[in-house]
């Protein structure tokens, strides 16, 4: 008979846990029968001592089946979808979501509210009017199903991997998010529940992700790769760079925005960059050899999924996007070229103007945020602008302002040193 | 600003928590600002990375500022208490408790009911008609004041350390029992509140005790001695074999009877060896030296201080004690000499007789237990009576008989060994 503390102390003394033990105490914390103080006390116990490829696949599971598998394989096209573990001014799944659709695969993406200083995709699409985030079952299958739209960005499910919710908010204030089999089977659960045929995964590394070192988002991808092919995903995983905001934007409003200028052919180089790359690995992915996804999005094709797609759930592709009713401008201090501008700090800025939440729960201001007018290897002029600060709250500004304080360094050109947005890439 | 997750995650990372920090996450824990879960998460990063000398005093501390820390320093005798970290037959405190106040000392023990395999002070002398554990601090204060009595052996007000009361609950529940510095500031923080001058520690290794190996039971004994020492209680602690039962009953009137024995100037050897070697520390410990207690407990002033002591907290030391109503004979089943008797399988089997609870706050039977008719080294006829089962639930006796099936081993007395009872020594 299983325990509580059986299965504690045999991760606890460096054990593997059994497939028996990672299914009961995972169904028995879902049921209520093992306490919130045991699981974060086994939280605690995994963090420091690890889990095996098997101990960390099984346990994946058993969050999936705390809940409902949804199931796609009879939808006329195959399903491919992308997750970020998130970085500051990450827009991509906007434009990137209509281009796949596009190209011929459908996108089944159920995304998250951001929490913290990197913003969630759900906050910026409903900055767009109308656009709601929860669609049924079928709805979501009919959208994905039309070849006139075949993407869709919504909320989960409260019987989506019940588990892995209940656990992660326990994670998230008893110390334990920082386990990689924990984060990884976290992430995975909800990809793989949410049945996706494909995935591609973006791992974000620097000073704005989650993941500070490349070596540690390189052992998180691994094992979110071998989690998804181990459940029958094919799943591919790019390294990318998040030391400096992606993009000129980042809040919600801001960067839908920015995402309507790559659909039209425009935008930031890194942006482009990006969503081209990702899209190229998604239709890789979904079987799909015909078609470029770079040419999708030149001739327009991606925009009109794009309005498709706002439509399909509500939004007014046209309508005007809310903005702040206060801006501030951080101007130049010096003459030279942008040698640095910190994700973090740009982030957490963006953060406070009221683009992010303290809380689960809490709103979001839509408008609220900060544009960049110079990126990193720009030539600027002392007293030009370079950062506009933009919400409705004006008495977040002082504290904005002063976590702004060391985001950038103007310099001479030689001290600029130009580093590439995709680090590596790993598949089974 | 402290944080709960800010503690957690320094212990977590390995690193040093800051008197503040522990004084804090101690103090929010106490008033439930600190929850459960994030408390037993920081146990689990305690057990598995440890706290330095100097954060275990502190935590100590903390716990013992959670509740009142009581004085005896107004007595005109010193004070000394003993604690045992627990063992089968472990009876010592009966006839310990009233040698060192017939040497003069007083002996303020406050002390627990037991749980499991090992049984409990109080519960054994609950065996005795009449005997009360709940003492008033004033009547306490009295009691030792006398100098016919100068001993109590009550239970803890819920005033004592109360954190550490709720973070053993949660230990329990939890897998984070075995962390040695967060036992020995358990024992510790009760030890010092109850406001005792002196103490001598009697650490328990072997089979039959919390602590299976020599080195973890040093090492928790130098915890120990630390902490008291830098409580400025003088602290003295005796490593002591647990590998067979002591004496030759478990249980708890049982347990009565042969302390009685042993202060009528009888009883085991291996119960005299142990009570006189306690009581030469501790009233070493109190600064006594102008009396051997051997010599209290030959001529018999041990036993009036028990009588006195038993009739101050209202029990009849001549009333019969209670015995099972059934009772069952293991007997021998070869003839040749006792090599072996396992103290742990003996402790399981008086509990599930009844001696001992599951839970707390369940009775526990008085009259249950197991006398043991011989003792490692002893020569056995095969038939003869080895055991003697007690208990007033008849229907425990097979599983207490199957318990016992390894149990012991007869073989030739070149087979046996002796081993020592005093193991180690250890003072600051």
């Amino acid at each position: 008979m299983q325990s509580a503390v059986g299965v504690i102390t045999t991760k606890r003394d460096g054990g593997e846990l059994s497939e028996a033990q990672i299914d009961w105490v995972v169904d028995a914390f879902t049921r209520g029968e093992v306490a919130d103080e045991q699981m974060s006390a086994l939280a605690m116990a995994i963090l420091l001592r690890g889990m095996t490829r098997r101990e960390t696949a099984r346990w994946t599971a058993a969050m999936i089946a705390s809940g409902q598998r949804m199931d796609f394989t009879d939808l006329p096209r195959p399903t491919v979808d992308k997750h970020s573990t998130g970085g500051v001014g990450d827009k991509i799944t906007l434009p990137l979501a209509p281009l796949v659709a596009a190209c011929g695969a459908a996108v089944p993406q159920l995304s998250g509210r951001g929490l913290g200083h990197t913003g969630g995709t759900l906050d910026k699409l409903e900055a767009i009017p109308g656009w709601q985030a929860d669609l049924s079952v079928p709805r979501m299958r009919e959208i994905l199903a039309d070849p006139r739209v075949g993407a869709v960005v919504c909320a989960a499910g409260a019987d989506l991997a019940p588990a892995d919710k209940r656990l992660y908010a326990l994670r998230d204030v008893t110390g334990t998010v920082e386990s990689i089999p924990l984060i990884a089977s976290s992430i995975m659960s909800k990809k793989i529940a949410e049945g996706t045929g494909a995935l591609v995964l973006d791992v974000k590394v620097g000073r704005g992700a989650f993941m500070k070192e490349f070596d540690d988002a390189r052992e998180l991808a691994a094992a979110m790769v071998e989690l998804g092919t181990d459940a029958g995903v094919r799943t591919v995983a790019l390294l990318t760079a998040m030391d400096t905001p992606l993009g000129r934007t980042a809040g919600n409003a801001l960067e839908v925005a920015e995402s309507v200028e790559v659909l039209a052919g425009g935008g930031p180089a890194d942006i482009v960059e990006l969503t081209v790359a990702l899209a190229r690995e998604m239709v890789a992915q979904a079987g799909i050899t015909d078609i470029d996804p770079a040419d999708a999005l030149a001739d327009g094709r991606a925009m009109d999924h794009w309005r498709a797609m706002i439509a399909a759930q509500g939004g007014d592709p046209d309508a005007p996007l809310p903005r702040a009713k206060h801006t501030e401008i951080v101007k130049a201090p010096d003459t030279g070229t942008l040698t640095r501008l910190d994700a973090l700090d740009i982030g957490l800025a963006a953060w406070r103007l009221g683009a992010g939440r303290a809380r689960q729960g809490d709103p979001v201001q839509a408008g609220a945020g900060i544009e960049m007018h110079a990126k990193p290897g720009d030539s600027v002029t002392a007293g030009q602008p370079l950062l506009t600060l933009h919400t409705d709250t004006p008495e977040t500004i002082p504290a904005a302002l002063e976590g702004l304080r060391d985001a950038f360094s103007i310099g001479s050109a030689a001290e600029f040193t130009p580093t590439p947005l995709l680090l590596d890439r790993l598949a089974h």
